[in-house]
């Protein structure tokens, strides 16, 4: 099975591999700190070092990245702040973390690649990602986000009409907002520029900035995009030759937690399938994994890996993580 | 003198022009709402479709944006949460305020362009500027930002070492940080690549991300950058045929607010820096803009307009506000 893999590699070299970074490659998910910017930009630095071994290996990298914590940090002062100055919507929360991520993914990279001697052009972009405005998310907000609140009702802060607040536990609370499918990357102009140069193009951060149309007007939405759900979309855009989804986790493993835990090396997108069907991957982050590297396969043909980012280079050249190809036609 | 200008304006048509725009092109000074998006969004769409006419009318502008009020509002929700959440270093506010700008005023032009049957690339960029760690600006903060606070004495609410409280009248304290003068702009890449591709170009959106460079590495410096210095930057490197700096008065004035008040139509750039040094312009915003132009019109030899957001279009065919050229040798 790896021998397949490598062979689907070698015929990829220098198109695009879009690479998704997801919540432990910006800040470590048990940070005591509560995100400072300084744990934040550590982290950053350490996997833009990893990220920049990979374009020195002549991989032409997109890059996507998560936003949770972050973007729960802004709706708490959104909150705490919202007597004295006003509380701003949920999409200028998520554009607010493409930036500060994004331009700490790009000075981290832009000096780990001056090291090697590299001297390409690493661009952050600003995207919108558009969703219906008739998505099921909007009425029935799942995506739970921002500070856990202990008290005995639910807290009295006032929220947008598709937030709610929802029971996190004996008197404790916790904000849900709506996570619509994304439909459409809206901002493609700069991100096909950036590939066009030889560039490294970061895009989509957090899933994209959701917008809906309404009255043929493209308008912010109060909702978060799911980043892996987006990435496939990204890496369709772009033609990538692989989608690579980062994680702490060395792959996909079914009978997870019990004795007879397996890792999956390479698998079909069929098989892979059949044990999401079979509930191998619960609920949670793995899941929706999981479904993006099905999806990316699915539409495209192109494999898609998912594997530990510390790894990186052994899930790119097909010696670690779990790699999603299509059935044997 | 006005035959000069129209001379002038001919020569540059097709090349680019910076746009610089000042607080009332992003929301009304006077606003009441204390700059809620709802009320940023209704201003930057007016905003666009001046500038939408201009664009039609064959201009290709290059865009760059102030953020005082915004990047203030974002300091007391970072004071208002640091209990909760972390505060964040005052370049990542800055980063985030050409975030929301940034992808309003992409949205709002986006589509006053489409209405009009053009469909250019609008691309907003998240930019750094280098400023020296040695500037006098981080050891003498002067630039007042964020809300006033009603207090005998300093707030108890600590700062940054470069920041510092400053008496705002009785009782009353603001702050203020450190405001160095620009000295390059870092990330050119994405502003070169989007004026190649013949699109229009956000860029250095509160006079840029402020860094320093520290033991070779660019670092985010707790600063703002005026957004006027940073414009002759971006107009020298983009070789602006024109820097045209808008705000709410219809140009220069000597003896401003006198019987014998009168606006300046053409201009040298010796005739106004006479101006200048006898102290007709104060030391408020119009002295920085005043500055600004000269500056540009000495570095390049092109010309300078400040005149009225809502004349752009005369301003820019020199029919309105005030024109700074260079001497005629």
């Amino acid at each position: 099975m790896r021998l397949d893999l490598c062979r689907c590699l070698k015929t990829s070299i220098m198109s695009s591999i879009v690479v998704a970074l997801g919540g432990n490659a910006l800040a470590s998910s048990d940070d005591p700190s509560g995100y400072t910017a300084a744990h934040q930009i550590a982290q950053i630095t350490r996997t833009s070092e990893v990220l920049a071994d990979v374009i020195a290996d002549g991989h032409s990298l997109v890059i996507i990245h998560g936003n949770g914590p972050q973007v729960g940090n802004l709706l708490v002062k959104n909150d705490l702040a919202r007597d004295v100055v006003p509380a701003v919507p949920l999409y200028w929360c998520v554009a607010q973390t493409q930036a500060t991520i994004g331009i700490e993914l790009t000075s981290a990279l832009k000096r780990h690649l001056a090291a090697r001697g590299i001297t390409v052009p690493v661009v952050p972009t600003l995207t919108r990602v558009r969703v219906d405005a008739g998505d099921i998310a909007f009425s029935h907000p799942t995506k739970p986000i921002g500070l856990i609140i202990d008290s005995d009702n639910p807290p009295d802060i006032p929220l947008p009409a598709t937030h709610a607040w929802r029971s996190a536990g004996p008197a404790s609370w916790r904000r849900v907002v709506p996570s619509p499918q994304p439909l459409e990357i809206v901002d493609t102009d700069a991100i096909s520029m950036i590939i066009e140069a030889g560039g490294i193009a970061i895009a989509c951060g957090g899933g994209g900035i959701p917008v809906v149309m309404h009255d043929d007007k493209l308008i912010g939405a109060d909702a978060v995009i799911d980043k892996d759900k987006t990435a496939v979309m990204l890496a369709a855009f772009v033609r990538a030759s692989r989608l690579v989804i980062l994680t702490d986790v060395d792959g996909v493993a079914i009978d997870f937690g019990t004795e007879r835990q397996r890792f999956l090396g390479t698998v079909t997108v069929s098989e892979l399938e059949h044990y999401l069907k079979a509930g191998q991957f619960g609920s949670g982050s793995m899941d929706a994994k999981v479904c993006a590297a099905i999806d990316f396969v699915r539409l495209t043909g192109e494999p898609a890996t998912i594997g530990n980012l510390a790894d990186v280079r052994k899930v790119i050249e097909g010696h670690a993580g779990t790699c999603v190809v299509a059935d044997e036609t």
